[in-house]
């Protein structure tokens, strides 16, 4: 997989700058890995249960065509069967392969086939069984255990997602073994979206919870910021640098104490509509900036997400299967709140990502080229492949240049596809940043520095990886 | 013409590519023609009449510049005066050629030009006239007859689009001839928003006309339901494998028959407000949808349309003379009645069409990539260009594939345009894919079977031109 | 700077055709320099003070880093200091010179440097100090004083914006050097927006003002448009073409006379909210097309900017420091009435520009290709790019063609930069049209005028600079 562009000149600079990035170590402070994969460094299971069943990538497009999840293993929440048998999973994958032609997990897939496993048969029907043996034999192996494999990653520093009332047991184990705690390789994020939705149910439910875990009284609305200042200093003990927050809309709200409170009595008392929710929700983001300050962690927000669109879908699987789908997605107004209170003071950071990237140019480019907080995540989910990369750095770089950008992140649960994902976003900026220098429109030299910050230097330095500040 | 792609090794790949689709036979289930044309078999009148008056994508650009349509022979339904003069109306294109300089519309033209009418001298003032005399020569030919030009262009299917209260008389004289019905080369597509739209002027008197058609009393719910049901029926003995919906929103909504009933009444009754009639035109489509379950149509919607637009256009002229202009579309919350109902079923299909580039990424590929009913339709209208075309590719392809769209299909009232529409899909599919095979995302013998399976597999397969299921 | 494609065809081909817009002359009929730098022809002050105070594009990106504009000597409005040292500012600049990396920023001045200035030195910290001293050294010879470089620039005409209050005594004194006046070099514009606008601050004293200069009866609504109107004929004396409209929004209203007084009463009462504002700014477009229809002025409309959106910085710095962002802007329903009135009409010119890109296929290449009045502005303010002017001739071509566009125009406050701005235009231009000879989209002669035309010509017919019509 070259990716580079195809014209000569451009590509023989493409691939000069990619020397530049290709060996530096990856930096993923947004992925969602679990952690106790590292922790507990258990063999992976058979190929299907790591390549097919927790990819909704990959489940969703073969649902696309008629094949429902269940007869690909992901596992139900109403108690309807499941296929169990990998193999079979594995070849009914085979069979669809020609569904995954022009995707990112198709070239994923591959590159894991070839540079992590070492083979590169044209995975297809015919081929199915052989693979799905290789993969097995190899998967027993030490040296494709999560640690080792990580080692043999490159990867600098994970970041994993948890609310804020995980028990960070998981963290502590990693610290003890020595992966873990403040500049570890792996840490923790705080993602407290469950505990500021009141329309997520079983929220009043984790609100107690916190209480209990802080012995805060929650009660009170003085109470629930002070339990989650609490746990905040608890993650930023576990590692975290960053928090996580995943919004439907980017509304921010700049309440005064007395209105959030009647806003939090009113969710508490089960009294909470919509609107309520929501003002709820866009306030706290601007508490979390006002924590932020404080304690330093970095905000990451990515709004516009319609969660568990397919509903029977949802029922039968639950969350984070693939049913969630984009929609259009306001920041101008949206942020406001938030960018008059904090947005020009530089010591707060917040990456905003995006799934609309109609936003690009017309409002996330100019606000982050104009705010001193804000910084643009890489291209989020559907828009992290290599159209999307390069659309990205075509629609923002002239308006907010690239270090208004916070570099490459993954966002994945799959594991084994982080290097692939970093590389293929390195090829793509050395492609882009080709053309610049073929059209003459950046020296080499600066094209050859700013591939190494946009793969490395930007992302370490913005999410506070690099040493307190 | 090659519109591929410049550079060298690209060029080559497209040029291999291409192989494998320009010969493939078109398949055509979205026309617009006049099935009349094909039954009749008369001569084409002059090019004026052929190539100006019906092409609103002509007749629109030169009234842009201050030509009004009625100087180009477009018939007024208001009584007032236009052109009538073939030569005129031929010289006022050829002094204004320079203004479809960059447009799809001089592509296909000379396309016709040379590839229909064999000639290849440019077009322009200097050669107006002669040109003018070259083709009216040729029109005069038995082989320019429309059933030959259709057995020359290589059609295998052709549909054009016929409201409920159609008689099919045209389609029942095509399938006399051997040229229609079941199978046939012509058939028909059932188009019934003129009898779900209350808003469209006449709408009662229409009902009235699918009463007496059927014998149903559509006084009642019920009743319409099973007037269109009937009507349906006889449109599949007619060879309609699919209907088709144009609405000025994606809204679907999934009312109760009580409900329904309620506002079908107030429709009849003439008490619908606008809200109204954007409900029922919605619950329609899940009815529709209903009904393809079990008469197996394949359902085609294309919202965001602001019919009309140019009211003193629309005085004049009437309807069809390129007063429409596309808005934004929104289809994640719209569309999600009618696929929480059947969304998942994958013997439902429904092909959308967008004029809304903006939602590709956003909201019609992870659509499309996530629900088994659903297919995309090539980019229609305003977006059936080279440019369109590969914007479409580009952002479509890899969070829904391939095969998540309906390939190809054409979209003109323009006979002669047919071949030239779909040689460029297939030379710019030619060139997106070569793309991917210079950047080594595509090995060359899968690109091969695709883009066979853009230009005519599929269109074929999603469409059900394939014989029975 | 080549900026021209890499691949060798068409770079081949770039070159032909831009040598065929290199020397034309530079139309700029739609700047914001300050008409009294030509009047005076003073000599300029120091390089900070050219290249980096009064461009906000380039303070935006330094305060985007935490640096904040004061540091930059933009003046403050709320007497807070500035620095005031020249060399200091352009140190600043020159220490962050890679944020400018990819944006056209760095292009312009780049360029500049060399072609204005004739060195080539690379800026950045280390020469920083040498480059300030050269520049000073040259600024100070008579060679580059305003009306030398604006002849050696070849700049036709220049035109400036001022308000209907504005009593144009430096245009008369440009006019009394032979500089101004009606065909003169340096010619005004029309801007109406502080005397529209009930919600920016000193509306009722601008009225006032507007009153006492014509010696109408402003507090009546006819006597206001009067006084308009008598405005309007002294600005055509003194050479404006065209009048220019920055809205919120793109609404239009075709309100009835007595409809109109109301609102113009209730905003002289102070009485009007935020709708009245939205509803009498959107009637006035319909007054001044009907203004336009009797005197001529071009009207050049560019909604969808949200103004001083960065609250501290507008309190600090006042306004058009950089503090605006776009957001998503509707045209379709918006221009309706005016279209519905006016837009047949070929007397009048109604040139659209837009900050939101989304709307170039969707809705302003069928509006400007649909309607007889409308032509599409270049790629305005935040997409004046070499990505964006691509992107502009890539999504607007196909529907409106060329000719349904106004041609290249600069939008500048920055005068030594309009060279590089006309010169990166005519660049990409060249290329675009490289593109669709390369791929035998358009013959070679074709494209040759027609980038005349879109460098030169069409500007110069549309903003009625060819004299009188």
């Amino acid at each position: 997989m070259t990716l580079f562009p195809a014209e000569a000149t451009q590509r023989q600079i493409a691939r000069e700058l990619y020397a530049h990035a290709r060996d530096l170590p990856l930096i993923s402070p947004h992925g969602h890995v679990d952690p106790a994969l590292l922790a507990d460094d258990e063999p992976f299971p058979d190929p299907a249960r790591l390549f097919v069943v927790p990819d909704h990538y990959v489940t969703r497009m073969l649902a696309s065509q008629g094949i429902p999840p269940a007869r690909l293993g992901v596992p139900s929440v109403d108690g309807s069967e499941v296929e169990t048998d990998g193999r079979a999973i594995w070849r009914l994958l085979a069979e669809n392969w020609h569904l995954f032609r022009g995707t990112p997990s198709r070239l994923w897939t591959e590159k894991v086939f070839a540079e992590v496993f070492g083979f590169d048969k044209r995975f297809g029907a015919e081929t199915a069984d052989e693979i799905y043996d290789e993969l097995s034999a190899r998967l027993a192996e030490p040296e494709y255990r999560p640690r080792a494999l990580f080692t043999r990653f490159n990867i600098e520093v994970l970041a994993t997602t948890e609310s804020p009332i995980d028990d960070l047991a998981v963290h502590a184990k990693l610290a003890a073994d020595g992966w873990g705690g403040p500049g570890g390789r792996v840490i923790t994020t705080f993602r407290p979206d469950n505990l500021v939705d009141m329309e997520w149910a079983g929220w009043a439910e984790r609100v107690a919870a916190l209480g209990e875990l802080t012995g805060q009284d929650v009660g009170t609305y003085p109470g629930f910021l002070a339990a989650l200042r609490a746990r905040r200093e608890l993650f930023v003990a576990a590692g975290a640098t960053s928090s996580d927050h995943g919004h439907p809309t980017a509304a921010t709200l700049d309440l005064s104490d007395a209105d959030a409170a009647v806003l939090y009595r009113k969710g508490l008392g089960g009294a909470a509509d919509a609107a309520d929710a929501e003002a709820f929700r866009a306030h706290m983001l601007v508490e979390f900036a006002r924590m932020s300050l404080d304690d330093g962690l970095v905000m990451q927000l990515h709004p516009g997400s319609v969660r568990n669109h397919n509903r029977a879908l949802h029922a039968r699987h639950g969350r984070d299967v693939g049913g969630d789908i984009p929609s259009a997605t306001e920041y101008v107004r949206a942020l406001r709140p938030l960018l008059d209170r904090h947005g020009d003071d530089p010591r707060l950071r917040i990456v905003l990502y995006t799934l609309d990237e109609t936003t690009f140019t017309r409002e996330l480019a100019p606000l982050a080229g104009g705010y001193a907080a804000l910084y643009l995540g890489a291209p989020w989910w559907f828009l992290d492949s290599p159209e999307g990369l390069r659309r990205f750095r075509e629609t923002v770089t002239e308006t907010a240049g690239f270090y208004n950008t916070a570099g490459f992140v993954d966002d994945t649960r799959a594991f084994c596809s982080i290097p692939a994902r970093h590389d293929v976003a390195r090829r793509v900026d050395a492609g882009f940043l080709a053309r610049l220098v073929a059209e003459d429109r950046l020296p080499l030299d600066e094209a050859a520095e700013t591939i190494a910050d946009l793969a490395y230097h930007l992302p370490k330095k913005v999410f506070r990886l690099d040493g307190p500040a």
